[in-house]
């Protein structure tokens, strides 16, 4: 025994597309099937969220019939499992319970597939299940929001919450492919069709003045439901997203978060509206109150602030909420730190398509940003 | 919109060194504070197998010490948390539950540790929690069997039981850094002294002949528990696993599992015994069969054959186990191909020092094995 220790280091590579389709359970469009194949998926297992299932009645025989039609590339191995939409099934742990069964009684194996459709709450839940399911099961997620499109549903990460404390639990764990089908964003009602936009604008504002520019000038497409324009808009939000993901620090062993732009506020403020205020809206309040910290601060141009308070505006997101109190939002700059854990660092901008990382905040700076958005509400947008 | 699709690609980095000492709490040892220092470790947390208190009842005031003459590297933030040892940790989920609680009420943060002291099982069941705790708390095992600190605690597998599947939960993460204290095996009954040399008799069988020779050279000196000989074998030991996991597949993406030479029967004589039969104990019947069934399909020589069964059996195992049924183990070979997915791969021997993979088994020939080992078991050791 001469030596003390052994040093042990390796890679591990993770790769996974993103594709961009429609009707992917049209029976002549091979892309599901294709992506199942190339993987020799044997075996499929479906978790739905129910408001997918309300909007589409028919989603689970066109499933069938897809299976059907491809029985080359995988096999159902049971009836699909309905969960609830929206955040309620990341509350408690009876939804990740019951894929854990399905997984045991349909001996899903590590080489079978759990895919997952849905908004951004049912990907997260499912995905932690998936995650944790025999160390976890190959899985695949097909978002139905313009959230889970171009954000949430996209990344590397997937949670529950527990302790009250949002995305308590929840592992890094890419997935083996994510699709992208823009025919469900048509049965979004008006709030699930706006909310993702927020999303966009927190990226375009860290990272891209000009994605910046082209959203301002597409508000009015945006908000009166073109698809050309929104679909744009998702491709872009998720590529700016994914870069970022590959780029740095994937599975963020820092405490950095350059993506959490915004979002300290907007976990506190979902939290403490039991979650009636939905994730996007919530950003957006969250970029708000940041950015108009940034200009108290002395970062950020009062233009630039009037130029983000008008488009966040025009995109018809409330801009306040009677929950930013100074209390409520100091607490929530805590919780944000020990979620992330280490150092407090936060995302501020010192530009339009320019962020810059600070390690405190100003409590009193804080309730002034809070006191602003409150004026901002009131008055009328200059659009 | 022309493109259809984005790939993403990222490599993650992981490393950690696996650390052999003695005596670490020993407050002129300066190992452990200086590992926790390296990480800026604040707030540590121990996780604490009520086996080893029971062995150490002063190991509380020892850690407490040792924490008051290092307030330079960290900071204990609670009292430490005692778990049960052995496979029922294993077995309940309320054990991860209390250290997500600990977590959450000691505001336990993704740059904090926890650190866990135990067996195997310990180790797997607070290596899940601390994985899925704010997507990953940082973490250090301390592994005080010889099976943990030459096999399972320096790995990246953590893991519990459910649905009456061994590790159907669990993760790949790899800790943050392993301490092997060889004064922990002083205290360790015969049956844990002995079993967790099996999984080195496997390593070699499958990787390193002359190992392998070595461990027959010192078969004596071992069961009469001199630690010189035990610590080179637990140092060799973990060295040729920490080369296979991270030279390979580390999170097991594919079928092949060489390192689990001897488990697929093992783990299911673990289950039909109710864990009365120890990991260790099991995987030296495991190894057993499969060389004996290695023999019989006329991959392994009667001579190479008569090695192996001399030198377990000369270790003081038992080599045969009344749940050795040929319906329970062909139900057992089908939970490990379910619990690996895809493909069945089975890690068989063509010479000591030589694995073969194989992926389908015969029946009748594993029966005829398992006829064997009563056999050998009757027989006199010719040693």
């Amino acid at each position: 025994m001469k030596k003390k220790s052994i040093e042990q280091k390796f890679f591990v590579s993770f790769d996974y597309t993103v594709y961009f389709s429609e009707n992917i359970f049209d029976k002549k469009n091979p892309l599901l099937g294709e992506v199942l194949s190339s993987y020799k998926a044997t075996k499929v297992f479906f978790v739905v969220d129910q408001g997918v299932v309300n909007l589409h009645p028919d989603l689970f025989s066109k499933i069938k019939d897809y299976a059907a039609a491809h029985p080359e590339n995988f096999r159902l191995c049971a009836d699909p499992l309905v969960v609830p939409g929206g955040e309620e099934v990341k509350n408690q742990l009876r939804f990740v319970e019951q894929i854990l069964e399905a997984s045991n009684n349909h001996g899903i194996d590590r080489h079978s597939f759990i895919v997952a459709i849905g908004g951004g709450a049912v990907l997260d839940m499912a995905g932690f299940a998936t995650a944790i399911a025999h160390r976890g099961i190959r899985h695949i997620r097909i978002p139905t929001t313009v959230l889970a499109q171009n954000d949430s549903g996209i990344g590397v990460k997937n949670s529950i919450n527990a302790f009250g404390k949002k995305n308590f639990l929840g592992t890094f764990t890419p997935p083996y492919a994510v699709i992208n089908d823009s025919s469900f964003l048509l049965t979004l009602d008006e709030r699930d069709w706006r909310s993702g936009i927020s999303e966009a604008v927190k990226v375009a504002l860290i990272k891209d003045a000009s994605f910046f520019e082209w959203i301002e000038a597409n508000s009015t497409a945006l908000t009166t439901r073109k698809m050309i324009p929104m679909k744009e808009l998702i491709y872009r939000c998720a590529e700016l997203h994914l870069e970022h993901i590959g780029g740095g620090d994937p599975f963020e062993s820092g405490s950095s978060r350059p993506l959490d732009f915004g979002h300290w506020a907007a976990h506190k403020l979902e939290q403490l509206t039991n979650y009636k205020l939905r994730h996007g809206e919530a950003v957006a309040i969250g970029i708000l109150l940041d950015s108009t910290y940034s200009n108290l601060k002395g970062l950020l141009s009062s233009e630039a602030l009037n130029r983000i308070v008008n488009l966040i505006k025009s995109l018809g997101f409330n801009i306040y909420s009677p929950e930013l109190s100074e209390e409520n939002l100091l607490l929530g700059l805590e919780e944000f730190r020990e979620h992330l854990g280490g150092q407090l660092t936060i995302m501020l901008l010192n530009g339009i398509g320019s962020g810059i990382e600070v390690h405190e905040m100003d409590p009193t700076l804080i309730s002034d940003a809070a006191g602003k958005l409150k004026k901002f509400q009131q008055e009328v947008s200059p659009i």
